[in-house]
């Protein structure tokens, strides 16, 4: 229950940022819903392609296709002022879609008994995928692999996830919950990962 | 048969519009090759992946491979003259393209019985997503998603495919040109979606 | 035996020819991790997707997987310096990489029973596929469409491999040998495929 409610929240997050990149640039309407979309399902679609799942189970999601088109309507109606207050949630919404969908995408790895490499990958692509194919749709380089740390922590979900040491409810929100707080202050305090320059000949 | 000869004009057009954009970015003869055949059939292979066709039927399509590969190397070799010609008729045959894969498209998810949503997306991706991957490709902002309207046509198509109040092969071929003539009006009067400016930060 | 060696040796080169484009791009170690395993899996995951292998026999490839990660860990820990020293190998390596996965590509097609445009598709996709989305996601075009000739001499591979004139382990090693060393020459000497120039409208 709790789950679908956080996947509800990050669904709209993910779409919503998608709609966001589109609009920033200057795609048309169908240029917005479709970037909505694929920050929305294309995470969880690639996984399923690289961990075996059907990807047709896309089609299952009715129900969070409408929220995602009725959230993007939404969001192309209402005044820019209205916008702007969209940010500071967008944030928290943002973290708590990463961190649901990392956790979501772990446990269908594991449920089909794939090595922990697999967890991992289910675990980045189901939290990052989406916005990563919306950065490339947009021409731009995808933000997950150079601001703020994002991916990483779905990385470490899936990792604790994979190695089993424990199971069961309690243990996965207790993932969820540090997911998103250190993806939260992530963002807020500036944290990124080490990077080392090449010079480019 | 009148689908037939549709599919290969379209496949003709999609293969050319991938050659013609990598010749516009200096690709080599294998990235021309590369672009239009990736224009040619990428829609239709990723549709497959989402809708849970066997994506290996590409592989039956072997004639029409020939075909695009025939067109590509025709294109290559005339005289640049002649292809100040081809512009004029390359913005019908793509027309006659999106609306042929987008009415075929629709009905592949159709039959499989899949929901709207899913028949809407068939329609779009075998429609337009060859030319959302050739973009891509050639590191361009997709065309489809900002310049006239066009993958909104095949995503109208998909819509009354799939709710099926009319089916029926005159129906189809009505929806057909519907389909071709909203996008050459599109083209020829500059018809475009509403679009929203987001300041960027 | 040789060809795990050969194919050792290629992910090596792959995988560090990501983590080098990310690093030029100043992404994070995420970044370098990412663009360094999807060179170096990639193209045999789309490969797999498109002559109708499971993509999951990714996941029984946990060896190279772990090979790939430690030399990009190594890479990214070693000074500078020494970083120098690795173009001359590189492309050297690159090239065994390339000659080695379009034979071993090709074979997989072969084995299905696909038709020649398939066992084409296979060879070119498994050598070039992972460098292609690798300048996706750095947001480059990709050096394979207009640089010194490379994927070319796979798709060369995959048509003597498809047509079975020959088959046997011998016959193999010298179309690895012939790939292998026109890479290394078209490197070397700066040879191009042709190309034509179009005038931008």
């Amino acid at each position: 229950m709790a789950w679908e409610v956080f996947s509800i929240i990050g669904t709209i997050a993910f779409a919503l940022s998608g709609a966001i990149v589109a609009m920033e640039e200057e795609y048309d309407l169908f240029g917005v819903y479709l970037l909505g979309v694929v920050t929305a399902f294309g995470g969880g679609a690639i996984r399923n392609l690289l961990i075996g799942l059907p990807v047709t189970t896309l089609w299952s999601q009715e129900m969070m296709f409408q929220i995602a088109l009725a959230a993007i309507t939404l969001f192309f109606l209402v005044p820019q002022r209205f916008i702007k207050h969209w940010n500071r949630w967008g944030n928290l919404f943002d973290a708590i879609g990463l961190a649901a969908f990392a956790v979501q995408g772990a446990m269908y790895a594991v449920k089909l008994e794939l090595p922990i490499s697999a967890v991992i990958v289910a675990a980045v692509l189901t939290g990052s995928g989406g916005g990563i194919v919306r950065d490339l749709l947009a021409r731009r380089k995808p933000t997950v692999l150079r601001d703020e740390i994002y991916a990483m922590w779905a990385a470490g979900a899936g990792l604790i996830i994979g190695l089993q040491f424990l199971t069961g409810d309690l243990f996965l929100y207790m993932i969820f919950i540090c997911v998103m707080t250190l993806r939260i202050l992530s963002y807020m305090r500036g944290w990124q990962l080490p990077r080392k320059k090449l010079l480019v000949k």
